[in-house]
């Protein structure tokens, strides 16, 4: 459900995707918006909204210039400055023409893995996968018959801190703009999120507050549930209660067996998981508290 | 939803409908249908059911004879009877010519009483009002428009005790076979729920077990869930962890305030107690621990 | 799902929301909140999209400005012509004080109607019922209950011109500025859509393009389809062809007769209704060519 | 969803599946667990449906006997014999330790065959795949890294019958029991219907009766609908006119181009495919006129 602006926009011309939050005030919109038409801008997509109890205000706007690519990204430091300035925003600034670059960790189960990369092989991602970790080696021929480098990090709850590191070191390696939990099976320790320094996509297959840690299925066929779910969010040091950014459910009766809801909810996973990367990576996303915004 | 063996059947003949459940063993299915074929019956409808890990067997299984009246009861006795002794089953039987009594209990939010009412008027429930008890003033206006009698019986936490045995005697006055909560917003003691003696379902603002107890709007809406809820439960003595019979969610965002998933939700409070209430007046729900059986 | 934008204002001062569409070029945006904020406006919500297949731009854009109500309206007009004459737009403005009047169009059944009603009393509704008129006299309890006045105009195919004239005289008579057809069983003339000269809302009992015309249950159902809908659309002198505003569905099975589907289908349409009469009463609806705008 | 009948076998003991339907009479239920227990069988689960306009009788029912491979099947013709003697009904009879082979036709777009693969590989089909039949050479590395068979067999319109001819002799070859239809964009003979002996599942990626034929998605982007769908239903010789065992359907708005669309209906198209196939393979499909009893 990507913008429409990128439809509109030729794709040899490298748009500009700004998104700013901070305290409203008016005068915003037609700040930013007149910013951009006077440095020759044109706007392809402008999105606003405004949380009123918190008084704050939140942005995702996409242009263009008639400039070359030391141009688009001159402009775009003007542009975050004056928002950072003038307007008291936090800005973060995205190019249509850079593609982020993901590193996976993941554990024994393959479905997520095997959905991202290939939405990744039929040009459905907007970004490209650098690299796999995982504490098995299961799935090490699934990611080679791909092509991509696969590393095997053993990671034990007494050796998690020697793990960390090397999985850090191996993310850092390739450059990775963001890494995503596959069905990864161990808890990310908070110095492993702090030094990472970009964000981590987790997928949990539960309906979130519902159902967090370990063995989600069973827990909701234990309770009795009619309606089962997957949740996306970014990870943070608290387990399963970082920001949402997508979710979705699908209905179940007596009938259906822990088994039958796993593989029910192998389909939820996939889509639930890519839907939360696609929207980040598309700079749809901002973060605010517990909770996100995510611009359609 | 409701089983096809009803349309068969002709109206003016009555049909008994069996709901067994108890330890699951070869032949049963063929001991009932048997059973009911021999003594002159016609099976309109059967479901099963089997719990493999509890080794629980579930039926409910609907027929007729060409008896009068008392013949019906009669067979649906031997029945019984039959179920308990012969196969060590749990039994209840419904007639199809009976129609429940519900009271309901209600404080100041119309939409469920009032959604309640209209399908009761336009001949979609399988039974009938009988009476509406408040602890608030506030809906009598609207109650009495219907014919219904309203009755206001004020309950505070230290007046509780009383408030409830004056409820009780009132849902005992009119004979109910079911206590239905249309946004009743106290909780019951344990006590009333032992000695009201009949089902009590509740609708819950909440996709449980997601946020129980007070202000689940509130609740989801500071959490960040991309997914509302509510959930149509029978009562226990634990708040909101009773049986589930019915859920069902609808699709939120950043965009909406808890008014407008208070809006959103109405609708969707409706749907579900509706569909609980219905299914248990069609005698189509099992309950078995803390899960439910609802047959189709 | 009304913009937030709402919430935040001051209930007290009237904003104006514009609905602009027509050929797209750059600086639109920007001349649209650049004019706002010159004349001294605080734009509340803003939301475009772009056609880029047919170069079209859309926008609805919510502002208020310090100003008495005569001034709110001399700011509106001047915006207006701004926006023709200069952007080549074409233009729609409401006001948020302002509350529209609908007549009501029905036949004999009051599922849509009752809904209707029950959302205008509890205040849901961005606008007031005026009046009822009606082919039969069926639903005059239930419209005189209220206290609405209803107006029965017998309407054979032989009759259809002198009906329909009665009609509009009555509808005129009331200044509605929208009818909806809540379940209303002719098929209104071209004619009368013309003279009407104010938009109107059809439900459909089922899921547009399937099942065009009458009795659009008994013909999913004949087809054996697993999911049947509802859908809203702005009238149009071809039948159930014209703009789409809402559509939703729900899942069915072998199991369910006509006779379900006509149950199941009621809470559809009546929520595909309401949300169509809502979107369109908060000036969320852009119609073009056979298609429709919704800003969220 | 599959009945829970599965989980309670023994995985060692072969269960018989039958699959009934003819005219409905009184002591159907009865005579058939009457038969199986009477010949030592245990019931594991067992469906019914009547149509009550048609009078026609629908059962799914599974047993078990203590009896290895030769005695289950000489009692399963036994049975088959009895219900078509004497209780008229047609008969379809399957085996829980048969598994059926699948021929694969496609063209050039993989998403559907390479799902179908994926869920093969992890063993959620309950049959195997044989071959894959395209008429384009695109998919031929996708096919061939997975170890199945691929032939390339060209049809345009003027050598249509030659190769229909071909692709026959190679389905036959490989003794398929089923054909599946993987977006595969050429129309069937009604002549290789006939000839090809087993049934044919087409996934169709629009929301039939809506748009059938080509192109369903650019038909439902110029219709303006708020929800498109994908349904699997049985190819018959009138073009996407076959009986429906499955749909399902996602919401789009204004801001979704054709190629959104696209990309959204993918996975629809999947889940819808698989759903239909897996329905198909555990024997709980009955086709009658041009519909589907799907038993759960």
């Amino acid at each position: 459900m990507h913008p429409t602006g990128n439809e509109a926009s030729d794709p040899h011309i490298c748009s500009i995707i700004a998104l700013l939050h901070g305290p409203d005030r008016p005068g915003l919109v037609a700040r930013v918006s007149n910013w951009i038409f006077e440095h020759g801008g044109n706007i392809l997509h402008a999105d606003q909204h405004r949380d009123s109890e918190e008084n704050v205000f939140f942005q995702r706007v996409e242009w263009t210039h008639n400039e070359d690519n030391a141009g688009v990204r001159r402009l775009a430091d003007a542009f975050a400055q004056m928002a950072q300035a003038e307007l008291g925003m936090r800005v973060r600034i995205g190019f249509s023409d850079e593609r982020a670059r993901l590193g996976v960790l993941v554990s024994k189960i393959p479905h997520c893995l095997h959905d991202l990369i290939y939405r990744w092989k039929v040009g459905e991602l907007k970004g490209d996968l650098a690299c796999v970790v995982s504490n098995h080696q299961d799935l090490e021929p699934l990611v080679e018959a791909t092509g991509l480098p696969f590393h095997h990090v053993p990671v034990m709850r007494e050796t998690r801190a020697a793990g960390e590191a090397a999985q850090l070191e191996i993310l850092k390696g390739y450059g990775v703009d963001l890494v995503v939990l596959a069905r990864y099976m161990q808890v990310l320790s908070a110095g492993f999120l702090a030094r990472v320094n970009v964000p981590v996509i987790n997928i949990h297959h539960g309906f979130l507050p519902s159902f967090p840690g370990g063995r989600p299925y069973h827990q909701a066929h234990a309770h009795g549930v009619k309606i089962i779910g997957a949740t996306a969010h970014y990870a943070t040091a608290e387990l399963d209660q970082g920001p949402i950014i997508a979710q979705d459910v699908t209905r179940i009766s007596h009938r259906h067996t822990v088994a039958d809801l796993i593989r029910k909810g192998r389909h939820l996973e996939q889509l639930v998981f890519a839907e939360a990367i696609q929207a980040h990576l598309e700079h749809r996303v901002l973060v605010y508290g517990r909770k996100t915004v995510v611009f359609e």
